[in-house]
């Protein structure tokens, strides 16, 4: 063990430069969704990439893509018969919409006591770099790694990783290796280390309902022809009974219900719907009856409107009756539940509900990932609950993922790789909505944990 | 008539000069529901004001209010026996959005054929500027007008005429007048000469639906509070039934059944579902059942969301679970209907039908007026279908209006006057909308049509 502690300490000393390298990676707005941000998107991956060789890391590409640059790097100087991990992670963000509720700059991270305030610092650019920064610490003490490394970090995950399929298929040799080990996902608390075991799959779909040819006014013609934002009010308000339940047939069909044993874990997880309302600020908890709300966010399928517009929305009043109006949603999904069969049930039942009076176009969203289950007995799980339980003095707990990782299916269809989360994110840190933070300790505590668990894994394939 | 004959051949002679003034005004935007346009509007204004005294009009003058200021104009030369009109007309204009939908810039008027193409060409600055054009050509030819006139044209008729009550009280004694004329209105249609005895009233209602405190990732969150725009689109949903009836209780309270003289009169009117869906672009007519597209149109009150948003609405995929939802909405009133009554039974049903995990902010719109209907025997009415009578050669259809002039319960309630619609915009000219044009030919019929019927009204005091 003297060895790893040379790499402890080397990470201690390091303290203050991670976190300004943080800051210096977290203030490119490297927003994979909007074109405007294309120069940043390249920044962002030099920036990543010489960071990578800084490391020590003697294998550095940039792995264009029809989409944004993959940045991929390797040292497998551990040899054959030591093990191999993939390392994954993505350098793009979120665009920082609405901008009016930040209370800083979201491209100015910004330390406010322990928390790292900044677009993309919780996901995905914290707990990706400091995985760097651990290459960095056991090449400039020890001179070598105690296992074989790749590194795969994506600039597509915040648009559904579009074209990783292809860039893993083409590069699937590679990439071999024995799993991978995410630097995406987030642990479930803070205070309570945890192991991520699930996550949810996705689909998406966006729809657009026409009426009159072009805008009519709202008196003149008003009670003549169908509104559509009428038509999309009712489509909408169709999609979930009074019991918060999906209506559209077919839906849930192939889900297992939840095991005993599920909803054990769950009751004996410090979680208060309470606690849960003072983070969120909502009024009240809501969804699918019969479940409590950790067993909706992580083991039942949901359908959400993540955008709904149409007519005047500016100042003052304008008495239109519009032409259109538009709909974004996606679904979350758990397993039984395939993406492009949800994506049709729904695309079916929109169809079948439709208004008289008025038209409608379907478009398949960008998205699209089953849902995902680790093995309970998985090596990188078992290490995992090894390294965690040293670091934070108790076991951790298994916990779901309410969102998706469309990369979990790639690896998983492509690679035959199975995933572990070993992301030092918190779920509470506002990702993909205004005033995003990291938790500045957690920095320290990840880096911990990874130079432990590579370690780890090392020895005991030693042995 | 030699007197007519004279100034009705001077606007023959000034018919290209007319067209180009009209697109000299027009090309002014004078968008009152936006800060930004505000100069715009005081330029509006001004050249309004100068027109008026280049029409030999001695008295002139800018009314400031607490919004956009109105100008006003009177000759009362035509001494005490004779009648008193008191023209009224709006120079301000809708906002001009989707810009990407027009085919021509909206501020720059431009002919194409018979249609003069541009944002407030037909509502209101043709049908207000031709009655200043008539005034000119009597003072020019005659220097004298056969009857007084006193012309109030304001600049907030597009934002709901806020200021005009307190301006037309506190003027009460300068524009009291045996009636008004108006040149807002507009007729049914271009072929069929037509008199509009009644228009609805309105009364506007906006409102917020709150979920959690920020907005949340759909993925990690989906399922477990409620989403906003789910909500909203219930509340929507809800506010109409499958028969096309609004929900609202008490809304139909108090509205008399339409009589059979109104059905009859509509049943012979050149009106067909037909072509108004060609004319809209419309896949169907849709409303409340049991009445016809006229009759809902005219005689039935309806609700109709202006505007809904809420999320993400830009490029791409943004999965959030949105904090606020937001609709603007706005009701058309018959006789019967109190436009502050209606908007609280619409505040109570929503509030009375609110889901369950949000909560609701509802903000009274500035709109607000009383439905009109002219007495029959009324004798602007009378000297209206003698003039359209001859000027077409049959006699007018009397016609409704779907939209709404709340300044005719200012009218009404403040100076005790009714108004004799006489506009000769038509209502296919998509006011409000993309595209808005004005029929050239109209200038000259409406000049005619203006310089007759104050010389009619003169004589017949003469008798």
């Amino acid at each position: 063990m003297s060895g790893l502690n040379d790499v402890l300490a080397r990470l201690d000393e390091r303290a203050e430069a991670s976190l300004s390298e943080l800051i210096e990676f977290a203030s490119i707005p490297s927003v994979s969704a909007q074109p405007d941000h294309q120069p940043d998107m390249e920044r962002a991956a030099t920036w990543l990439a010489e960071r990578l060789q800084r490391a020590g890391l003697k294998i550095v590409e940039r792995w264009p893509t029809a989409g944004h640059t993959a940045v991929y790097a390797e040292d497998l100087d551990a040899g054959e018969d030591a093990p191999t991990l993939l390392v994954y992670g993505h350098y793009d963000v979120q665009p920082p919409d609405p901008l009016e509720k930040w209370h800083t700059p979201p491209f100015t991270p910004t330390v406010k006591g322990e928390r790292l305030y900044g677009r993309g610092v919780s996901d995905d650019k914290g707990p990706l770099l400091l995985t760097v920064q651990v290459v960095d610490a056991y090449l400039s003490t020890l001179g070598k790694l105690p296992l074989n490394l790749k590194f795969l970090f994506e600039g597509e995950e915040e648009v559904g990783s579009a074209h990783l399929n292809e860039l893993v298929a083409q590069n699937a040799g590679r990439l071999k290796a024995d799993f991978v080990l995410s630097a995406d996902g987030g642990m479930w608390s803070a205070s309570v280390p945890s192991l991520t075991v699930s996550a949810r799959g996705l689909a998406a779909l966006e729809l657009t309902v026409r009426g009159p040819a072009k805008d009519l006014h709202s008196g003149r013609h008003g009670g003549s022809v169908h509104n559509p934002l009428h038509a999309l009010a009712a489509l909408i308000a169709g999609l979930h009974d009074e019991s918060g339940r999906v209506t559209v047939p077919g839906f849930y069909d192939g889900i297992a219900e939840l095991t005993p044993q599920q909803r054990g874990g769950i009751q004996q997880l410090p979680f208060g719907d309470e606690a849960y309302l003072t983070q969120t600020g909502a009024p009240a908890v809501y969804g699918e009856s019969g479940y409590s709300t950790l067993e909706r966010q992580w083991h039942r399928p949901t359908l959400e409107v993540n955008g709904m517009w149409g007519g005047y929305t500016g100042e003052g009043t304008k008495t239109v009756l519009p032409s259109e109006a538009h709909a974004k949603m996606t679904c979350r999904l758990v397993p039984g539940q395939e993406p492009e069969r949800i994506a049709a049930l729904l695309r079916q039942h929109l169809e079948d509900n439709l208004p008289p009076g008025v038209t409608l176009e379907i478009h398949a969203g960008d998205h699209g990932a089953r849902a995902y289950r680790l093995p309970e007995d998985h090596p990188g799980a078992v290490v995992a609950r090894e390294v965690l339980a040293e670091l934070y003095g108790k076991p951790p707990l298994d916990v779901g993922m309410g969102g998706s990782i469309p990369v979990l299916e790639t690896f998983q269809s492509v690679l035959g790789l199975d995933t572990v989360f070993f992301s030092f994110a918190v779920g509470d840190e506002d990702i993909h909505a205004p005033n995003e933070f990291f938790r500045v300790p957690r920095l320290a505590e990840g880096q911990r944990a990874w130079a432990q668990f590579w370690w780890t894994l090392g020895e005991k394939t030693d042995e």
